[in-house]
């Protein structure tokens, strides 16, 4: 057994993003501060979200158009004229925002790309992921991009046979038990799972119960130890 | 010399796309209508959209957006409510539209896909272009989808080598002087210019002179028969 390819996600993963998105939070709660509390304000929010997942993908554009939603949906439609503004300037601050890549990353990423194929596997929006690797200067590392409106067993059969000598020889590793490891898993690879400090609702899953192609761990630093440790 | 592989634009060379886009703009036109007249309108959005493409991208998640942000700026920040939930109810109708295909387009893609390898290159939101592609029922007959954030001469050069046998070998096929037909043979490609009715003014280029691989045909159905014609 050989391992030949390696995928990354990339949001909290390689980068910071749900901190940015919670930054984007407070200050949306800030806004309707007025309207509704804290818990009322987060929970219309996410609902907002739930619904709209279907039709607007992840990603930061649909993001804005949601609190632009719950805002007017909070107000009784009589959001004020600043706040839709202010929602629009923070959506615009989220797709320009520096890209700062996590602990340990250049480093394992440097070594990783020596000895295998890098992926990178990543939702969100296209156009906005696109600027992040490249603001990231990890881009020259991968020698495949993919980004996917979904994270399933399907998506990682394709990449991996497209990109890589398919999901048996590949691992996946991300900040998503329920997008990166579990359907990374079942289609036959071996997946880590890398914590970041908070997850998105949306993204939580339990762990794999004694599963042989399952690790978790605490920094990405560990990622090519653990992988040798595999062969 | 052979041809192996003919890529397709997708929106307004498969489907309708831009009339969609046409009758929101209506809809915007006829919900500001108290505040300014259709021209200043029209100039208002199309300014907003130039301005945040580099940001947004192209799709009706991003349009949307500059809709919403046209509408604050032309009422001074005092947009009523409705119009602002009609400009999102707007936007979600656009992203679960019906798909059409053009006249003479399956049975195209039908008689293409015996001889050629088909590779679909869009830009757009990738879940929309994804939902629209699986509505079209032409899913299938295409060996590889590609959603990207820019097309130029890179892109070809990166799809055609990907999926085909190099650029050298490949047709590419659409709607867009700018984006479909002249990067492609910049390229190296040919390059097949398919007009629609209308044209978004971000698109207009004009046609190249004199250039052997460049071909205008009328409809789609002419098509095969213009790719064999060139062996």
């Amino acid at each position: 057994m050989s391992i030949t390819t390696v995928g990354l996600d990339a949001d909290d993963t390689l980068w910071h993003n749900e901190t940015i998105f919670r930054l984007t939070h407070d200050r949306f709660v800030a806004l309707l501060s007025d309207h509704a509390d804290r818990a009322t304000l987060e929970a219309r929010l996410a609902e907002t979200e739930q619904r709209n997942l279907q039709l607007y993908g992840y990603g930061v554009k649909g993001f804005t158009l949601s609190m632009i939603e719950t805002a007017m949906e909070l107000t009784g439609g009589e959001a004020p004229a600043p706040v839709i503004r202010e929602i629009l300037a923070a959506g615009r601050e989220m797709l320009a925002h520096p890209v700062e890549t996590l602990p340990g990353v250049d480093e394992a990423l440097a070594v990783l790309s020596e000895s295998y194929r890098l992926i990178l596997v990543t939702k969100g929006d296209l156009l906005d992921q696109e600027r992040k690797l490249a603001a990231s200067g990890l881009g020259d590392l991968f020698a495949a991009v993919e980004i996917v409106s979904e994270k399933d067993r399907q998506t990682y059969d394709r990449v991996f046979a497209r990109h890589g000598t398919g999901a048996d020889e590949a691992v996946m590793a991300g900040n998503s038990m329920k997008s990166d490891v579990l359907p990374a898993l079942e289609a036959g690879a071996w997946a880590v799972y890398l914590p970041y400090v908070i997850t998105w609702a949306h993204e939580v899953a339990d762990a794999p119960e004694g599963h042989n192609r399952y690790g978790k761990l605490d920094s990405i630093g560990e990622l090519p130890g653990w992988i040798s440790s595999r062969k």
